[in-house]
């Protein structure tokens, strides 16, 4: 009974953390709620960065309607904090506030916390568990683990194709393969994103804003704007350059364009690849940089060089693939990929949905394994 | 109220309807309810070919429980037939029956028919009302009405590709490209068939049986089978030849191979297409060939040269695309279609079923428009 009671609150905790907005990046969606005696006593969810953590808007909900949380349980679906980072640690709050047990669905993956938190407040006399929902727990935040466990972000990368597997005619025209709902669903992507990422083909071929354009409610801020452009091509007068936050990777030394890119207000990365031929940037590379920046997760939207050549360095953890209800017979192809002997040799995936949209595109999306 | 009782009935009659066999087939699956004062007397579904219909099984039902059905209203999910075919019409023993009102989803298709079923109950002093559930009733027996309207099977079109759309490696590899449980239900599918059909470039690479590999209770009888194999180039020692019903459609006249193929058990269908070189098979005669044979669903299994020529001559209703979640990133295409110049050129299809094998193969159900 304890047992299905702790996990109906672990939910509700979900549920909470679910609320929190992409302003919370790079810190965690958190959720928690406090209970005693089958009374819920406070609810919170992580607020925007520099702001107070889900434990403490919990206590502070408490509070506010006079619950005495004394002896209390918190359901929290991460290890509460234990260092002082923007904010004070929340192991602290919740052991002052006297909570008798803490259920977290999973420990923290920030080596500035990792155990801890539980450390903390079991040192406390509070009674500690965790592991449950824990896969949930970790699903709501995959770019935080992955950034926590590998210095790089979570990458996410859209193609869109006919349903015969093709991004543009053998003429290269590929304008609107897909329909009015894969575009604005493709934008929600976006703005759950820290950062998109796209290469100099798409820049030269399309010119694109690389920026989130939805109703103003539905864009809390800009995603970071990264260009992977090897040779430094990139005009001063792209669209991309407008607006804050672009980055522009690049692979040979040109201090004039350098100059301009800077002047027009890039920030410029070099990162040439270990083979010394100043010819392409190494990806890894490129995306602990990001990783050091505390993207959590990108959203890649590149030709099939770029998507294939990132594909290739094991640089992708997730494909969110459109695929328009229409067959054109022959074109480009989704992702240059180095050609297979065998078929036991071709990168295995794991779909975790595959759904139709309105407009009649089937959207996938599918992880690496 | 009636109309929502009349919806429930008609609801009940198409689930009647889908308890149906294929050996219904060339006949369509029918459901039929008869109820009366809110009491349901009796229920039938469209027995094997030469066997009672729908509605003379509700009857008997009825007879059976010593139900009174004189004053009641049938549910029927087709036009009530008015020939004398393989069994005596319908119509008649409604009539016969003293049934007040006849509730039908669609009209029959059916030349014969069409219309005939209605105006015999309606002179018989019977109401008559049709409509009810129509989509879902044609939805049902699409090979059937499809043949009825145009003289051709409606056509499935079965393709299995990674999900960057490529059917086999540079190399030609293509062997399980997709896992087992796609495999299943792909048999599932063919066991739905009246026919499957293949090209001569799948049997010489391949060898197939063309047959239903499925536990015994799920396989009530075996498709038939046609190769389209304009020069005659099949084996007679081809493992397809097993077994009966074998058509070859051909365009080249080569009196030697007909006859070995013949004495293989072969039909052999001469079907030059209209540009008299004697090199291709006229696709649209050989659907009507089919349809002539009482083909209702023909399911197309062959390479991407066929498969593109049946898309490029207007034969494919529906594709059944099975995608492996795996990247080959080159490969043979899906299907060979003639190039197109612009996008708008592009054959266009109404996705109706997306969705995921437990073998984490997607599956999509697309019907072109």
């Amino acid at each position: 009974m304890t047992q299905s009671k702790d996990l109906y609150y672990m939910q509700m905790a979900l549920e909470l953390a679910s609320r929190a907005t992409i302003l919370t990046s790079p810190n965690p969606k958190v959720g928690c709620v406090i209970v005693k005696d089958d009374v819920i006593l406070g609810q919170g969810w992580t607020q925007e960065v520099g702001q107070a953590h889900a434990e403490v808007m919990a206590l502070r909900d408490a509070a506010s309607s006079g619950n005495d949380v004394r002896g209390a349980t918190a359901y929290v679906t991460l290890e509460p904090c234990s260092h002082y980072g923007r904010t004070p640690p929340c192991a602290n709050a919740l052991i002052v506030a006297g909570l008798a047990r803490v259920v977290a669905a999973v420990g923290d993956a920030n080596p500035q916390v990792a155990g801890r938190g539980f450390a903390m407040l079991e040192a406390a006399g509070i009674a500690v568990a965790h592991g449950l929902l824990a896969t949930e727990a970790r699903a709501m935040n995959r770019g935080f683990f992955k950034r926590m466990e590998t210095g790089k972000p979570w990458v996410r990368l859209k193609m869109a194709a006919s349903l015969d597997g093709y991004t543009a005619l053998p003429n290269g025209q590929s304008q609107w393969i897909t329909g009015a709902e894969a575009r604005l669903d493709g934008h929600h992507w976006r703005a759950k994103s820290d950062a998109i990422l796209t290469g100099i083909g798409t820049v030269l071929a399309d010119d694109p804003q690389m920026n989130v354009r939805l109703p103003e409610q539905d864009v809390l801020r800009q995603p970071r704007k990264f260009v992977l452009d090897s040779q430094l091509r990139t005009p001063v007068s792209a669209k991309l350059l407008r607006g804050a936050s672009v980055n522009i990777a690049h692979a040979k030394r040109n201090p004039d364009a350098e100059e301009s890119l800077r002047q027009a207000g890039a920030n410029l990365l070099y990162l040439p690849d270990q083979h010394g031929a100043e010819s392409q940037v190494d990806l890894p590379a490129l995306m602990l940089v990001m990783g050091a920046q505390q993207i959590n997760e990108l959203h890649v939207e590149a030709g099939a060089t770029l998507s294939g050549a990132l594909i290739a360095a094991a640089c992708v953890d997730e494909l969110l693939l459109y695929l328009a209800p229409k067959l054109l017979g022959s074109g480009a192809g989704m992702f240059a990929l180095p050609e297979l002997q065998q078929l036991n040799q071709a990168r295995e995936l794991t779909v975790h949905d595959a759904k139709q949209l309105s407009d009649n595109t089937i959207r996938v999306l599918a992880c690496f394994t």
